[in-house]
């Protein structure tokens, strides 16, 4: 079954979770990630990144929309393109709790982005797949409904009423941009000057990099990249 | 602002609260109080509305679509055409809470079906609008989020990004019945031989009776027909 979940809170056990926080933190994690960055660790606040300030790490955080103060980086995506360490820190108030939401109940986590779309497509397999988006304070948004339809269509399977729902929404916009657009989120971002980030984010499958869930510890969830699926990697190591 | 709940559960204040269930709890409200009931009693399980039992009213009620043991009635929206007594009694599992839910925190709390769905366009004022879909057993239900569509493109006010999925779910169907079809809903419905209540609960705007909650009490919600609005029935009585 196909199903998902329109804000974070809604998790419920599934084979593969997939965490999607289209403006900004999973486009900032995906983009970090195909960039060099060896892993993101995102954290719930500003002040649980802060506490996880250590060398060769990179801190990621907003204040509505802006820098956090004594940051190394803001949320944009765009500013992961070049690593200035090997870890990015990123504080994400919505995508955090819904990684680490899912990291209870589901058997593997992955996080989408329109970045990555088919990469994550291709990524998931079969099984009971639950699309979560996270929404933006407890607000469902737009733009993680618009990609949790447009990932259920490149998949298999029969689909939940909250699927058919996905992708009616993805289906009413003729491009990922309009669908970003209309969104609260963009609001948001167009008043901070950031509307160059809606743009970026909705760029289309433009890297392959899936981030993988590895590990939580006190509530900050490590994202990598997932190689290849696990049963192909463990029973063909050499390919 | 008009936004959308799309669960029962995340329901939150508002000056109207709108409660739809579809299949089959807000129709059968809204019929029985188009047909003749003075006021429909919702309970939230069969063993509540037991207890409610007194001369005059009449138990409806389901176990998996079929009518409850001992009760008079089913869940169809057909057997209140013609009334047995001035009270239903009404037990659902969905509606219920989110009804009892949206009374805590609500100005207002209407319900609404594709029965009677211009009425309630029409009888809902300005302010904070919140359209709750109940769902089923705490998944999104297509219909609900269908008929919230419908009901907020007839509304004038500032979208949420909640409402503009929910249109964009109301544009994706050609019809009413198309989008009821599509859903999970309508095939518990089709096993247990009640395909003609699918048909049934499409039919738009075929009654002007909006059920408006006057009153809960022990978990039970008590709706009667909405007169003029509150305003308008204060100062000029005699209309």
């Amino acid at each position: 079954m196909i199903d998902v979940a329109f804000l974070g809170t809604l998790v419920r056990p599934a084979d593969t979770a997939v965490v999607i926080d289209v403006l900004r933190a999973t486009s900032t994690i995906t983009l970090a990630l195909a960039s060099g960055y060896e892993r993101v660790l995102v954290a719930g606040s500003i002040e649980q990144a802060r506490a996880l300030r250590a060398d060769d790490r990179v801190l990621a955080g907003e204040v509505r929309c802006a820098r956090a103060p004594g940051f190394d980086l803001g949320n944009s995506p765009e500013e992961t393109l070049e690593p200035r360490g090997s870890e990015l820190v990123l504080a994400t108030t919505n995508g955090a709790p819904a990684i680490i939401a899912a990291a209870q109940v589901a058997g593997e986590v992955l996080a989408a982005s329109l970045l990555n779309l088919e990469a994550v497509a291709a990524r998931i397999g079969g099984g009971d797949v639950l699309l979560v988006c996270a929404g933006t304070d407890g607000h469902v948004s737009i733009e993680d409904v618009y990609l949790a339809g447009r990932l259920s269509a490149l998949l298999d399977g029969e689909r939940s009423d909250g699927a058919q729902i996905a992708e009616a929404v993805a289906a009413a916009y003729p491009t990922a941009q309009e669908a970003l657009e209309a969104s609260r989120g963009a609001i948001g971002l167009r008043r901070e000057g950031l509307e160059a980030d809606i743009a970026f984010c909705a760029q289309e499958s433009i890297v392959d990099a899936v981030p993988r869930l590895a590990r939580t510890a006190d509530g900050v969830a490590v994202l990598e990249p997932a190689g290849a699926p696990a049963a192909a990697s463990h029973s063909q190591p050499s390919m």
